[in-house]
Formats: structure tokens, C-alpha cells, sequence
């Protein structure tokens, strides 16, 4: 039933449908203190938003953000902070034949037999839409974050069969990556960006859709970051990520790589340096344990193609019966390039609230106030 | 901080060392009427228990369950039910080296840094043995299952480089999967748990170690279950199974594969039969938009290969000093064949927890009582 | 930090500062399937809005409340539902003066204390606009229970020295309670009413305030809600009404009174009538060993004063300098009567979310949708 | 159904009923750090134990509490903390007749009602030895509040008639509110006590019983304390302490008798000293806006007498027949004694649990440790 919140202590609750007249979010839990404003957290959700690209879908939003509580003369006061982004440009024509029909791996069919009843507009509650709100939250999360030393980016490793080479990603810094992923498919190499946005195009003419890998990396994490055995930092993290639309797969470090690996190849040795431990690889992850180890925290989500294609469907309706669907709109060919600041975002989430709650691990860390 | 229990009506909390005099776990949630008593529990846990294959660990444990609250004449009250195991065969002399210094690839350093002290002996919290309790909860969340007609069954499907043919395990009931699963390395074909088992003693040979997959199966859950956008039932699972120690990345139907598909490949079209609706294919692995579409589940987690290996490794130690380590004790070669039913536990105990809170989802099912 | 969420199943988010652009809140978990739309929410708001009596404060606020998502075609999705109500009234120059002086009796110390900060414009978060918006969910939650044949009403039974005959507002039915209240201070007996209101002025004149007793009676509630041992019925309704701003001190049945009663006088005893069990009393008003038995469950609040008075108060303030403060502005000389729908309303939520909760305690009352 | 957690940060999980092996508590989120034995939790639990005074009870319990995990040559590791008490006194035949009959203001007729079936000896889960486990939470957080400068203490007010006289205890520091209340009765006046004591003996022999009311002031609680709007200060204590069998009102500060008084008369005033806040008075009891203000909290439980009386009463059975019951056995005629010490763990344990929250209130306290 409540399934809309996120978080323990930095919590977040968000809200909203395709078409609806808004959507948001509730942060409850931010720190008081924190300078900002909506000016500080359009540009995550820009990264977002429908229309800035020939890859993804026409439907223009402008995801403009409004702060109707929580901040006072430029601050966070440490009360609930209620973010709302207008839906302006949605049209209920391209789906009022879609009421009754189940589109095919989209979740029609799941939402009518839980609820039965749904908000079949866009998608509804199901609509990658929604994501925005989630953005708006990891952006708040992500200054925070930023305060304290840490900071994240996520970047497009593939579209369909077009990779970036091996090693590529880790040879760049955050900022190299974030530069250079500015394009339209979020591939920080300019030559398999170019690839990707031919094979994109190639999809789209013959009516069908790709899938991707999104990987983000988190630096500056202090060791000991994780809560066992539940909610071990991957864990958390896998949670979110596997909450975002379309996410079939989630890789901590080496992933499924690691799997196929020894021992002996797989466990990261260190050494001391400037009394800091230093790992001398990375195939954890950051992570061992369920709990951070210092070294960058990477993770891979992997996105199934875009179900909505254009061609005719098999699938059946709400009366029982099986019926044919082709669908009309406007549909990405490919979300991954879109989906990238959604993992970013909860990624920030995610890590920002359980650095929140390691704050009470240890007795000599505690103070009464 | 509170990271030791999971789910939000069907709850399990764990405590336990590796080396204390016990390890167990609360159920707190856990439905009145059931039939329970530690003879339905043991089963699972026996598949566990190291020291019934020779392709895991030497240490003997018998596992043994009590269940001390919670059941009165046979059948469960409603109440929390406390169960626990008592660890017999722990030998503390094995590890008094390891006080100081951190092995490569376990959680010692990260516990460390967050705690600043731990249990060293035997891996302390972090050690596997701690899933013992989290497959007590798990056997009495699949009896519930049962009575609601949901089956499940984990094994394994990869060990290192040895890989079952594809479309396998896909071919066999849950039935003939468990029947064939019973080996020492949990491969539900005898051909590849040959090829796998000489693998594993070739790497123990060697001081080494291998990782692999385990798959677990849901049949019979109906459609409905999850809760969007963040307890969605992909979600919840990932957190899940992410949480046993080892696993490095999780998939949900074709999970990886799905990235590199086509809208037009990847869809799972549908028709009717006898009034229900009966997908044809199931890529998407029973789980649309988060919520379960009524076909099977299917989900895998691939395991870094076990990091307690016996060759010399480069490491540091809590005086903040440069070090080699060299590990003896009794350490399993692959931990995969043990953690298939650890995996299937959480699959069942995560479900349940979601099933539980689709009671409340409409109107038109509440009622009063 | 995350203190602004109530409930686990039919969870409530609310947010939102007296002067800031609105405030709102986020129901998580309502069922899907239930008629809703403005009009069906307005009339409990309306039991709160200043305005309507002259026992009460000056500001006029219409507190219409906005539904943005949740609900489609007049029926509730399952999906979150974000009621906004937008602040119309607010006058900063009431407050401009005090944003360094402490209120005595208010919370601004302990804000500045907690935060660092605070929006001291009409009390920012403490403000008790704040509950606008819990009138909103405790709306929503009252209409379910509806559906479910549960009915609860709140009514003022003292306000200073004012108090109700013994035994009144327990002759009286739900329905002629909710037609006798319907006077400015919301007291069941006209006499009574007429005495509470001329206390009030006399109040005002001495530029004094008044504190009183809101009492809520529960009908209709089945036996076995509630989750021992923590989240016992009693417990989590004194939780919710306690977080209502004001509130000294709960009581459930006799209370106070049975504390120095005899077991002899005190227990409840019960006979058969047409197959139900039926209580001769109601002592324990209607929860035993914090479950519900079935009888009315009778709760009541006391409300310390108002702290806003206009005399000269001895305060300090925020650069720790001791000082004198004459308050002006608009406020309440007592709050119980708009308090009542308050208690109502947390009451309804909390209740709702417990029935929501008992779903799954029974093996034989659970199926697998 | 999951209602036997408590907390956020500092859970506890209690499990256990009167007749069962044992009943214990699972401490999830305890700081590493803390020194921590049996013997430093016994002196808590030895308060609560029946067979230590004429007022109570002639069941004899030891209660030595065991600690089965999370502690580390003899500190806490961070990890869950299992305490187990075994039950070592039960007598089955004491309860056996009882099987059938609904008593009198216990809970039997709602667990019935709630779970169709119930463990009926002793009382079961709804038993007051349940709290046990509860005390020994209570002692551990008691020990962490105290390295943090922070002591409560908690002793009986009144019993039946018999009422310490106004501001007594206010005048007795914690120190010899300890002192003094080293009897039977737990009231910190000699005088009282004895009186107390006589009503007791008359109860007893007339086979009726008493209630009574137990006060809890806590000291050294910085300001800023308690997590507006819900999990505000207040609202965590009224919970946690009206989860304790029999209470069945609670007060914070003047709590009743401020519902009767002027503002001018309620409000705190307050005045710089040595830098600090210090409130003149303590009509709110340390708490405003549901934030503690840095003065004493005082808070009060009101029992209501024990349902358990050696007289016939009228009930009716499981069978839904009307029938007449004398009950047999060992129970207390007052239950405030025992009550103390538990009513004093539960405000520890949720003060606890909000003071950790609090860490990350604001910016310039957080660190990324």
C-alpha cells in the first residue's frame, strides 16, 4: 500500500501522474541549514526533461520546479520541504483508445489487477513522468552530499549493442565524465555517442526500441557507510535503482564479472598511504561488506528496451479478450539517456540516508545535542 | 544503525555472531493459525548447514532450531516468534591472528571504520553463518507461501566458468529442479555438476576460489503484488537478495540480456485462456512495473568468488601498517551451493511482506474485521 | 529528523508553514476504489477554519482543499493523493517583530534550539494551521471508515471551569452529539455552550486564554484492532493526539478516574446477546490489552491555554538577552474548538491504518491476491 | 501485525509469553562502544521482579538476563544485541480452567477475537511479565543516556487514595527520589508509603485490587530534542508509555490541570543565567511544541487496577455462552510497583531513540563520517 516513500531519516515521498495536474514530492528529513532555491535544482532536473534531445520522445515539459515549504530567506529550515513541477503538455487524445487495452511490458495489466482501477492517461501513475519528482529530491540530496565532500555522476555505458570500451569510463574523471557525456545519448565517448545516435535512429524507423546500461560512480565516501545486514549499503542502493522503471538488472563493482572470477583475481589488496588505507583496484566496488570501504562506489543499472513500439501487438483487454494494439504518441525509442539522472538521483538518496544514519554508530561520535 | 530487520508486516530481525554461543532470529508479523514446529524448519536449514558437501566447509555445525516464543500447541499465535540456533562448533584459536589485520575482500576494514571495534573471530556479524537465521525466517515464510499455493526453489546455475546449457533449468518443474538439485554443488544437471565440482577442487588446489549464480523460480503468485514506486516487488527483491553477503549483481528475467534487446524481442505478448490471461513469453520474468504479472518469477544473483583464499595477500591492519596475510581455518571454495537456499529464504520472506501489505489495496476487498 | 510522516500502511505526509505559499499533505496507501473529490472533504475543513465563531481567532482562511493526483474519474487509483490548500491570509507584518524574540509557551526557542533556523512568521511549523492539513487525510480516512460502518465523532467537554454534567455526552447518540455541537465551541448542551462562550470573552478581556477537553468517541469498531505490544490501539491513538499541537495530557475510557477505582468497579464484565459479545460497562472504554473489544472506544485530550496572550510576558531572546514581549496579532483566546476535528481526524487515521494492519493476522483470513 | 518493534534507530524487538521458555528482546541500532554485562542490567531488571515485596505478586522469578550477542570483550559491537530471561517459575495448572473463559479486564476475549487462538496461560503475550524484556532494553539505553549526561528516574505517586502530597517529589532530587523510593510501594514518602501499604493488605483481604500512578522526570535532556509534527517528543513518550499494560492515561508536565488553567498562569517564562536558558517554572514539563526546552521532563501514567480479583464475576466463554468465573492464582493486587521501573525504560528507550534522530537535524553538525 505505502510503497511512495524512501528513506529512513532523509525521507522522501513522491506523488503524481502523466497527466495529472502536477506531480511531486515530500522530503522530510533535510537538515536545516542547507542554501536553496529552485535555481539550485533546475539544472538535475533539465537533464531530465523530455524534448532537449533527437533521441528521446517530443513531448515538450519544461519541469520547472516550485518550493512551497520547508525553506525560509534562502535556507532549509528542517521541516518538510514540498517540491511541485506542473504537467503543462499533456494530451489526453493520443490515449483514450488505450482505456481498456494492456500494452504490452508496460504494467497496465499489473495496476488494473491490484487496484482494479487505473489512470490509463500517459500511463498514470506508472509513467516515466514520475520520475521527475524523484530527480527534484536527488538534486536536493545531491547538494548535501556535495557539502559534505561527496559527489556522484551517472553516464550512459551502452545503448543496444553500441559500448563504450573497456575501461574507458574509469580512465576519466567526475568532471571529464560529466562534460563529456553532455550529448544527446549521455555517452561520454563523442565516438560511440555517434554510433549510438545512428543505431537510435535505425530503431526508430523500424518502429522498434533499445535498451542501455547506466553507470554511476560516488567519490569521496568515507569508509563505513552501510547498515548490515538489511540494509547494507548495496543493498539500499539496489533498491533504489531497481525502483526505477524498466531497471531488470543492477551490478555493484565488477557485477556479474565477479562471478566468473577467482579469488585471487577479485579481492582488492591495499596499502597505507598518508596514514590512509588505499585500495590498489576496485573490483568491490566500493562496497564489502554492505558497507563502504572508501574507495568509488560504482554501480551499472541495466534498462530492458522501451516497451511502447509502433508496430501491431498481440495482447488482450480488459474485457477478457485478445485483441490486437498499435500504438500512436510520443515515445523515446530509448529511455537510458533520460533514466541516467534518475539513477544519479537515487543514488544520492539512497547513500545520503544512510550516511544520515551512521552518524549513531559509535558511542565516542555521540553528543546529547 | 537499525539495519538488522527487514519487511514491514511480515517482519524478520537477526542478531548473532559467528562466534557467540548463539544466532537467531524474530518474526514479528508472522500470521496466527499456522502449523510450525521446528521439524518443518529444519529441512531448509539442513540445506545449508556446512559439512554435507565436500565442496563447501569442513566446520561442523548441526543447526539446529528452537523455537522458544510464538506456537502454542502447534500452531503459531500471532505473536513474535523467536527462533535460535546455537552455534557448537566454533573454534576460536582458528582466528586469534586476525584480531589486527584486515583480509582482503571481507567486510574487516569497513567494520572497523564504522563500529571502531569488532567480533574478529570467525568474520563476527559479517560472517556467513549469519544467514543460518535469516533461513529459519525464510522456511516459515515459504510454509505460508505454500498454503497460498506460491512455490518457490533457488539453485544453482553457475559455478565459475561452468554454465548450465541454456533453456535448462527453464525445461524442469520446481519439482524435477529441486529433485535434480540435490547434489553437493545445488546444479540441477548432473552432467555440469561434475564438470563444476572438479572445477571447485581444481581451485581449492590451487588456494583459490570461485564465485557463481544462483537462480531462484516463484510460481503460482498471483498478479498484483508490489507496491509502486518504491516497494515495488523488483525492488524489494533486489534489496533482498543484494543483502547476502557476496552477491555482486542481481537480475530479473533476462536482466542483463534484456539490456541488448529489442522493444519488438523483449515484450511478453499475451492472450486469454479459461478466463485468464496467460503470457506467451516472460522476459520481463514475471514482474511488470514493479508489480508480479502472474507468470513465474524469476531472479539471479551472482556471487564474487569467496574471498578466504589460501595464498599469501598484500593487506593492511588496524595500526595502520602494510602487511601480508596469510589465512588457514576452514573456508569454503565456493560459497554458491550454501547461499542457493539463503537466497531462496529472502526471495520468500521478501514476497510474503508484499503479499501481506496487497491485503489493504481496494476498496472492494477491505473489511472491518 | 523524518518526523513528519504518520502510519505504515495508510501513511500521511504532511508539510507546509503558516506563511508559506500552502501546505499540504501526501496520503500513501489508501485503497483504491474510493469515491473522493473535493466536496467530499471540504465539510470536516470547514469544522476548523478560523473564522466561523467568534470564540476563535480573526484570520479568514477558506482552507479549500485541492486534490493534484491520486484519483481518476471521481475514484480513488491506490496511487498517492496530494491534497494541497493554499494559505490566503497571511499578514507578515503581524509577525515582523518577533523574529528574535522567544514566545513563551510557543516552541520558537526549542526550534532555534533543534534547527538553527525557523520561519518565525506565525510560527512557521509549529504554527497550528499545520493541521489544516491533517484534517484533509483525517477526512479522507474518516470516509473509508464509513465504508466500513465505522463512525467517530469529537466534541468539547469542558473549556476552562466549564464542564459538562457527568454521563451527558454518553446519553446522547453520535449523530445528536454532531447536530448539539454545532455552536462556536463545539460543547453537546446549550447551557453548557452559553456559560464556555462567556468564559471566553471574560477571557479575552483580560487578555488571558483558556485552555479545555476535547473528547472523541469511536463506534462501530470490530474486535481485534490493534498490534500488541507497541503498536497497541491505545498506544498509537495517544501517539497521534498527543502530536496535536497544545495537548497536556490522554486519557482512554475512565482514565484519570480509574486509576482510583477498584478492580471490582473497574472491570468491564460482558454477557451474550444474539451471538455477540456485549459489555455491561464501558470502563476500559472499548480497548482491553490494547485491542479493541468491540464497545465505543472513548478518548480524551486536554489542552493546555493558548500561549498567545497580549499581556507583557518576561522572555528571552535569540542573542541571549533577557527581555519583555507584548504579543499582538490574531489569535485564538482557546483552541479546543477547532481542535476537536482535529482529534477526530487523527483518531480516524490512526484507527484506519490499524484496521488496515489486522488484515493479515490470521492464517484463515488470508488469500493469496 | 509487526507491533512488537519499537524505535527507529534504537529498535527493540521484544518476543516472549508468560508460560513460554523464555521472552527476550533483540536491540538493533545500539552504538559500539558501550560498556556493557549482565551485571550492569541486572539492578534494572531486579527492580521489576516478582516475589521482592508483600505488595506484589508471589510468583518468583529471578530474571538474569543473558546476553547472547553484540558484545565484544566487554563492549557493544554495533551489532544486534540479543538479552534472553528464561522463565523458570511458571506453573500450567494455576491457569489450566481458564482455557475457555473470557476474564475480566484482560485482554483473552480480543486476542481471540484478533488471532482465533491464543496461548491462555498466564495471560500469554498479553502477561505483564512480557515487560521484562522491555526493562532490559530499558537498562541498556538507560546506560548510553547516561554516558550522554543524561538520568531519569521513575517512582509510584499515588496508589488507590493514597497520593504523595503536591510537590513532594518536586522537591527531592533524582538522587533521593532513588533513595526514598526503596520500598514495596516505590513512593518516595515513608509516610505514604506506609499508608499505601495498609490500603494494599485491605484490598488484598477484601479480594479486590488497586491502581495508582507512576511519574517519570527525566534531567540533563539538551533542548531540541523530538521530531515535529508526529514523532514529536510528547507523542513518542505518550506511545511508548501507553503500550505498557493498564495505563490508561498519561500526563505531560501540569497535563490536566492545565486544561483548567489561565495562559498567564501556564505559560514558562524563562531568563538568561551563566549564557544558558533557564525556565522560571515547568508547567509544560520540559516540553513545547513537542521539543524538549532543556527543563526536567516530568511525565505521568495512570494504572488502573489490576484486573486479576479473587471474586466471582460474570463473563462469557469461547464457546459464546454466559458463565460465571473465580479466579485462582498468584496475582498482584497493585501493579504500579512493578510497573516503575518499566514506565522509567520505555521513556528511555524512546528519548534514546529521538536523541539519535536528532543528529542530523542540521547541516552544521553533520560530518560524512
Amino acid at each position: 500500500m505505502s510503497g511512495s516513500s524512501f528513506g529512513k531519516l532523509f525521507r522522501v515521498t513522491t506523488w503524481g501522474e502523466s497527466h495529472g495536474p502536477a506531480l511531486g514530492c515530500v522530503i522530510d528529513g533535510c537538515p536545516a541549514g542547507l542554501r536553496l532555491s529552485p535555481e539550485l535544482l533546475q539544472p538535475m532536473l533539465d537533464r531530465r526533461k523530455p524534448g532537449t534531445s533527437s533521441a528521446t520522445t517530443a513531448r515538450k515539459e519544461d519541469d520547472l520546479v516550485e518550493i512551497l515549504s520547508g525553506v525560509f530567506e534562502g535556507f532549509t529550515t528542517g521541516t518538510p520541504i514540498s517540491l511541485l513541477i506542473r504537467n503543462t503538455s499533456q494530451i489526453s487524445k493520443d490515449y483514450g483508445n488505450l482505456a481498456d487495452t494492456y500494452r504490452p511490458g508496460h504494467a497496465d495489466y499489473c495496476y488494473d489487477a491490484k487496484y482494479g482501477i487505473r489512470d490509463y492517461r500517459g500511463g498514470g501513475r506508472s509513467s516515466g513522468r514520475e520520475t521527475a519528482a524523484r530527480v527534484a529530491a536527488g538534486a536536493v540530496a545531491s547538494l548535501i552530499l556535495e557539502e559534505l565532500g561527496i559527489r556522484l555522476r551517472a553516464y550512459t555505458t551502452a545503448i543496444g549493442s553500441v559500448t563504450l570500451p573497456e575501461g574507458f569510463a574509469a580512465s576519466l574523471s567526475l568532471k571529464e565524465l560529466a562534460a563529456a557525456s553532455a550529448n544527446p545519448v549521455c555517452m561520454p565517448s563523442a565516438e560511440e555517442a555517434a554510433k549510438a545516435l545512428a543505431l537510435v535512429e535505425e530503431a526508430r524507423s523500424e518502429k522498434d526500441s533499445l535498451g542501455g546500461v547506466a553507470e554511476c560512480r560516488i567519490e569521496g565516501v568515507p569508509a563505513g557507510i552501510g547498515e548490515p545486514v538489511f540494509d547494507k549499503l548495496d543493498a539500499v542502493l539496489g533498491q533504489a535503482v531497481f525502483s526505477i522503471g524498466g531497471v531488470k538488472a543492477v551490478e555493484i563493482g565488477d557485477g556479474i564479472a565477479a562471478a566468473k572470477a577467482r579469488g585471487s583475481e577479485n579481492n582488492d589488496c591495499s596499502h597505507m598511504e598518508n596514514g590512509k588505507v588505499v585500495f590498489e583496484t576496485n573490483h568491490a566496488g566500493g562496497i564489502l561488506g554492505g558497507i563502504s570501504n572508501g574507495a568509488p562506489i560504482l554501480l551499472r543499472a541495466h534498462f530492458k528496451p522501451t516497451p511502447s513500439i509502433f508496430r501491431e501487438q498481440k495482447t488482450v483487454n480488459k474485457n477478457g479478450e485478445d485483441t490486437l494494439l498499435t500504438i500512436a504518441g510520443r515515445h523515446d525509442p530509448v529511455i537510458v539517456p533520460r533514466a541516467v539522472v534518475v539513477v544519479e538521483s537515487m543514488c544520492a538518496i539512497a547513500l545520503l540516508d544512510l550516511l544520515l544514519e551512521n552518524n549513531g554508530s559509535r558511542m565516542d561520535r555521540l553528543s546529547g545535542r
